[in-house]
């Protein structure tokens, strides 16, 4: 089959891979659409030394298992469900874990792939392919409502207007949640506020929030979020940077400000916004690629402001 | 009056100083025994920019007002309780603030001072002097459980065997928490066993804790503790480190860690603590000195395992 595979730091389509074998709980899916994240761009560049075909975001058809026919997407934690992290109620930290995609199981960009079946969740008919494949990257927004225990202040500023911080600020939104979104494209941006994010160029010297969302993914990011961050307030980190960040942390406990680190999210409550339609995502996509076309897709990406690139498989 | 002063960085006793006198809500406090605490040495080292008397832990006895003639303890932040942080619930956070000996406002390292009568808090008649003294950095202690919001870890690891260090132990054990301290000076801190703190030299490969406190105090103390913390764990901060840390938060993110900076905390559940006999102070003394030998105390209390350092006033 063809796969889009990393290979010695190099992003480039195999012809003729093998199709893989389900068994022992995996199923196999055929892609049908694709997305490129930060975090294969990050793999691309060496992060984690992963080899194997790339990709985790994706919708897909099921192949095997209960599931046979129906259109699904899929967690992307290949968990063991047997030690004390997953028995205690965290298998997406399962120290044994392997991730589709990232670090030991091959991922997505390929015409079939295999998945643990109980990672799988059904797409509502409401949710078209191009909606469902974000459903990772919004899961992984919601977590960070999840993990403020329903708790969402009045008030908050996503720094960033990258793909996360899109879909962070119209999750806080759909929250009841008046944000504000500070980056640097916002030019094009002006769809956000159909969801009810209110778009900044600068910020207000000496202004705060409750909660701060730090999305830029760059290293004077995260300072300049802990001078914005309300005493007591919280401070969340959605993006890995490679790496040591130079920083003063100072400002954590004389403001006794909580960081809050956030990674993958339940998909669950993902889908329900996409079905609801509280979340846009047709304005974030940047383009559609066909699998062939995977090495232009990858170049694409890594471009500045390209938005969410796609990979339609079939 | 006879006072401890910071002067142009240099720790002095000044003689003839003028007594402060009450009013606008401040009241007079004469000194019985006031406590060094690390950030008054980092205080003579020029963090903040203080000049004045020195000193916020401290038991005194209410010159002025309705708790005169009392013994009594204080919150050392001195707040407008008028802004919108204020009102919102965190006068400790009061942007217009000054704080005791740290901040735009004499200390207790003199025969009196002044103080808002509203920080005030009575000592329980079966709390001694030399216990209640340490109700200031155990406030700060407690504030850590305040913060879990009742949601102790069944464990935990405390980093670092400086004064905080121990408080914390003794406070994490007082609720119930399994709490291994790990230091460099376990030999003489056999009598925190009674407390319920199991004492480690040497932290096993691999173990994590749900709960890390960091109270080393140190750089590498910060990067060690990240290590230990299980996936969704939380890691405290409780001391400040001048300066920016080389540090990788990657960590953070990916096992979804949460940071919690904190700081000042309320005076009750601190002076309840002493009243039931659950923490011990007696074994952390490391020296009494009268006010005339301040100088003296302040070289004591900055070498290394020196305990803390009590300044007899009256």
């Amino acid at each position: 089959m063809l796969a889009l595979v990393l290979d010695n730091s190099l992003v480039r389509l195999q012809r003729g891979r093998d199709r893989p074998l389900s068994g022992d709980g995996l199923v196999r899916v055929r892609t049908r659409i694709g997305g490129i994240c930060n975090t294969d761009l990050e793999l691309a560049r060496g992060y984690m030394g992963f080899e194997g075909v790339l990709g985790h975001e994706f919708v897909g058809e099921a192949l095997d298992g209960q599931l046979a026919g129906a259109r699904v997407v899929g967690g992307i934690n290949f968990s063991c469900h047997d030690c004390a992290t997953c028995r205690g109620g965290n298998p997406r930290h399962c120290p044994r874990r392997t991730v589709l995609g990232i670090q030991g199981a091959d991922g997505v960009f390929a015409e079939e792939f295999l998945i643990p079946e109980r990672n799988l969740s059904l797409v509502p008919d409401g949710v078209s392919d191009e909606q469902a494949v974000f459903t990772e990257p919004l899961a992984a927004a919601c977590q960070l409502v999840a993990q403020l225990a329903g708790e969402v202040p009045p008030t908050a500023l996503v720094m960033g207007d990258g793909k996360l911080g899109l879909l962070l600020a119209q999750v806080l939104a759909a929250n009841a949640c008046r944000v504000e979104l500070v980056g640097r494209h916002l030019d094009k941006l002006g769809w956000l506020r159909d969801s009810g994010v209110s778009l900044v160029e600068e910020l207000q010297q000496g202004k705060t929030w409750p909660l701060v969302v730090e999305a830029t993914g760059s290293r004077e990011g995260l300072e300049a979020a802990l001078q914005v961050t309300s005493p007591r307030g919280t401070l969340v980190l959605k993006t890995t940077v490679e790496g040591s960040h130079e920083l003063n942390l100072a400002p954590v406990v004389i403001n006794e400000i909580t960081i809050l680190g956030s990674r993958c999210g339940a998909f669950e409550p993902a889908l329900e916004l996409l079905e609801r339609g509280l979340v846009q995502t047709d304005p974030m996509i940047g383009g559609r690629y066909g699998l062939d076309d995977g090495e232009k897709a990858f170049e694409r990406a890594a471009c500045r402001g390209a938005g969410k690139i796609l990979i339609e498989v079939g």
